[in-house]
């Protein structure tokens, strides 16, 4: 089949992004935040031994850092973390209120949003085979919850749908009646006997039978007439109401197919995106600030390195200090880098000219997002979309998403857009103002009630966050065989992690894992 | 198609028990705790005027009972509630540590459960649709979380599974496979020209196109050979390990066509069953609490109804009360009886001979419900299952439910069995002890780690609940047309209400709706 890889990269990416038209057709790997495959493992290595007495300083406080410096640190390494911020975490951050962000070039964000109420503007799923995070999350005791990342009560909403453009059309809907009429169309094909080279008798009443019940066909003329899955004309209720009212007529089979919205789903959602989704009570960052409560005082903060230089018996980085702008000199037996690849190779290193070209080889996906606070949950109150995604090919939204936290309070943060590429690119230009105005301008040919109960934005493009350069690494098949190989060995005394050194690209358990191998590294080589 | 309703009934009922082949097949409605369809309504009726001066008196202090006393007493009317428990919330019951259930001619059960584990043994799911539900639990400040409904990666197992008996299987499998098998099936039969006689050209290609996605099939062959979403062989993670490992082996289509299990999926989710599912946080029974903190000081407890009568100006009932069994007598303008039918056919009353056959006519739900206390959640970590059903046709159990609370804790109390009919009157008749070894016995089978995890167990046989006598309202054909009418139309000052007197039946916006439009009768009447 060319293995799954290959496949998912042309059919599955970006909640099906391909079959919308979107940019993303244009990628050719299919991790991210949002995609991506099942962790391998879910505990780290168990070591053995001692590091007392050997240093290691850890470039970063992000997740793949702070697992890194926990785990070594209980092992009795001398371990020191630099991180330019002024807090730890890396890409795992929420925006709540007085969060403060100021992109390259771009004026200070500080976020408004009500108590109570954030966006995740970096990583914002924890899939349960995600085995290596929830690892932590249950070590740390970090409450969990249901993030609804599949709902067949969501809009989808096309703008080039053919037949079906610019309608509000429900993804039950469309389930419903494309497998309604193609079990429909096989059922009747099975029956007139015009498959009976490919189907024996046997299996022909069993099949029959199967796709009746798949596509709730009528049992006299094996036809699709929609089916309570879809809804209906009137809802049943009390008194005198009918129990159950005629189901809504479907969808015509030719509009469907001229729409391509069936191509939107597939038989069953990728591995990773299937239930049950997790986020953090109350934002990703408690995951951050879970493992900074217990590494916190390793971590040496507003340390941007400048220089990273190794000898035979050591590793030397010069650090600037982000308030005073002075630097000074750290050394350690061995370095963890984990910062992006794309934060990397612009510090002057004495790495050899084949590594750097390796760390070069690697481009970063620029990727979008805003929070918008409503302060009416009208996709709960008058749509009854209670999380999940609104899919759409609306330009630079791809999706709206609606929150899986406070069900049914007052207000509401839901993420306006999910860009990537080009369009992130385009979006990234426009000031914060003009981003959340562009949002809201999209938003509004979905939802009526959109622009009234908007109160306030807080955005970020990730290509222009200092400290990232980019929402992930996005390898290609070349350079998975050049420079993967060359950057996960590391050179000398320095070795890397991060979600880039992953087949789990985008994803926190990426990091995770990642540092988990290469800690076992660092441990042999100290060992020995 | 002949309307949903029965349509639904053969093919849908309990979690496609049918297609298990489980003793539901004898049912002949579609609505359970578990099933039915949406609400239609989701506010209370809007009455101007006063009821100031009319009294109401309102037997059974559950959903239906506590609705109609919030909205009377809104307008003056003087109501009072009397109530047999000595709490309020009828079915609506979470059991606890604590909690005390004695059933008809059996031992008293305590609940042993530890702090913060429970078990809905009644209601336990409120799907979004059920607008009338989520109407009380948004004015009353009630903390939803999502409860898990549907979990492609809880197993399936059937005992009478053809080839696939006694595996367990991931519904993610059997969606992938199915599908794509199918999908496989058609894609070819159109290349072949098989079907030019039913696709036209254009659609031919549209066609191949959506299957090709909908079943992941191969772009060359037309084959299906797997996918991401049924699972890797080997999942990728960090370091060296390849990205994507090969998708593994899809189930043979013949094995799946004979084991039948495919016919327990269908292509979307029925209605009432669809995501986003709620429960309330700590149990069900808060919304029953959050009712009785309104109504409280209206209801009298202990207070069972012995008979009842009326005349021109009043309603007239008496009372035991249960601890001193004392019979004392109350009147009132109105009456609004929400007992079940089942309690109410026993009560002395003088309808009419014609009512009191409408009384007699409905059935009641044998249903058995049992919460297992495990020391260890061992379906999330080892088979990261993670809220869900596993469904098997396991005689007596139909389904293992996994909680969707307290993820990542040391311990969960799981549901052991959810039965019916036939099999509920068997398991009831059981001893709590021998019950939960009946359910323990059954589970072993599915979880290895089963036996060994359990601590505790209460079980509940709602036909063998003294004031309940069954679990919900079973109407035929026949007694929705001979019996419903009448007693929607009430005798008299007596009025009914209940779960019993919807199209909703088993679900408490069926008891709230009803409660909704009974109010209405009687404010109209007391208003003329």
């Amino acid at each position: 089949m060319g293995g799954p890889n290959k496949s998912l990269t042309r059919r599955d990416f970006l909640y099906r992004t391909a079959a919308l038209g979107g940019s993303a057709l244009l990628l050719n790997t299919m991790n991210a935040w949002g995609m991506g495959i099942a962790s391998r493992v879910s505990a780290p290595p168990v070591l053995s031994g001692s590091g007392k007495g050997k240093k290691v300083l850890i470039l970063g406080a992000g997740l793949a850092g702070m697992t890194a410096a926990f785990e070594l640190g209980k092992l009795g390494y001398d371990c020191q973390v630099l991180e330019a911020r002024s807090f730890a975490g890396g890409r795992c951050q929420t925006a709540r209120k007085g969060f403060k962000l100021q992109e390259l070039g771009g004026e200070v964000q500080e976020c408004q949003f009500d108590a109570g109420h954030y966006i995740n503007h970096g990583p914002w799923r924890i899939p349960m085979h995600h085995g290596s995070t929830l690892h932590y999350t249950r070590l740390f005791n970090v409450p969990l919850e249901v993030m609804v990342n599949d709902n067949d009560q969501a809009w989808i909403y096309l703008e080039n749908g053919g037949p079906l453009a610019k309608q509000r059309l429900r993804p039950a809907q469309v389930k419903s009646d494309m497998r309604g009429h193609v079990a429909e169309l096989l059922a009747k094909s099975v029956k007139n006997r015009q498959l009976d080279q490919q189907v024996n008798a046997a299996d022909k009443e069993l099949l029959l039978d199967y796709l009746a019940n798949e596509g709730h066909l009528d049992a006299g003329d094996l036809r699709y007439k929609g089916r309570s899955g879809r809804g209906f004309r009137v809802n049943p209720g009390a008194g005198m109401q009918p129990g159950a009212g005629q189901a809504s007529d479907p969808l015509g089979f030719g509009d469907l197919l001229a729409s391509k919205v069936g191509k939107v789903y597939s038989a069953v959602q990728d591995f990773p995106m299937q239930n049950t989704m997790f986020q953090p009570v109350g934002g990703m960052d408690r995951i951050a600030r879970a493992f900074e409560q217990r590494v916190g005082r390793r971590i040496r903060y507003g340390a941007e390195v400048q220089t990273l230089r190794q000898d035979a018996g050591k590793v030397t980085v010069t650090v600037k200090d982000t308030a005073s702008g002075k630097l000074s000199a750290v050394s350690a037996d061995y370095c963890l880098c984990t910062l992006p690849l794309s934060v990397l190779r612009m510090i002057d290193t004495d790495f050899s000219s084949r590594f750097k070209t390796a760390v070069q080889a690697v481009t970063y996906m620029p990727v979008g997002k805003i929070g918008l606070q409503m302060k009416r949950r009208f996709w709960e109150e008058d749509d009854q979309i209670y999380g999940g995604h609104i899919l759409t090919d609306l330009k630079g939204i791809n999706t709206i998403s609606v929150p899986s936290s406070n069900w049914q309070q007052k207000k509401g943060v839901l993420l306006g857009y999910y860009n990537y590429m080009l369009d992130a690119i385009e979006v990234s230009a426009l000031s914060p103002a003009e981003r959340a105005e562009f949002a809201l301008a999209a938003g509004q040919q979905i939802f009526p009630a959109y622009r009234d109960a908007y109160e306030n934005a807080f955005s970020v493009a990730w290509h222009r966050v200092q400290y990232n350069l980019g929402g992930w690494a996005e390898w290609t098949e070349e350079s998975r065989k050049a420079a993967y190989p060359l950057l996960h060995e590391g050179e000398g005394r320095v070795l890397l992690a991060g979600e880039h050194l992953s087949y789990l690209t985008g994803w926190q358990a990426g990091a995770i894992e990642s540092a988990w191998q290469q800690i076992e590294r660092i441990h042999a080589r100290a060992q020995a």
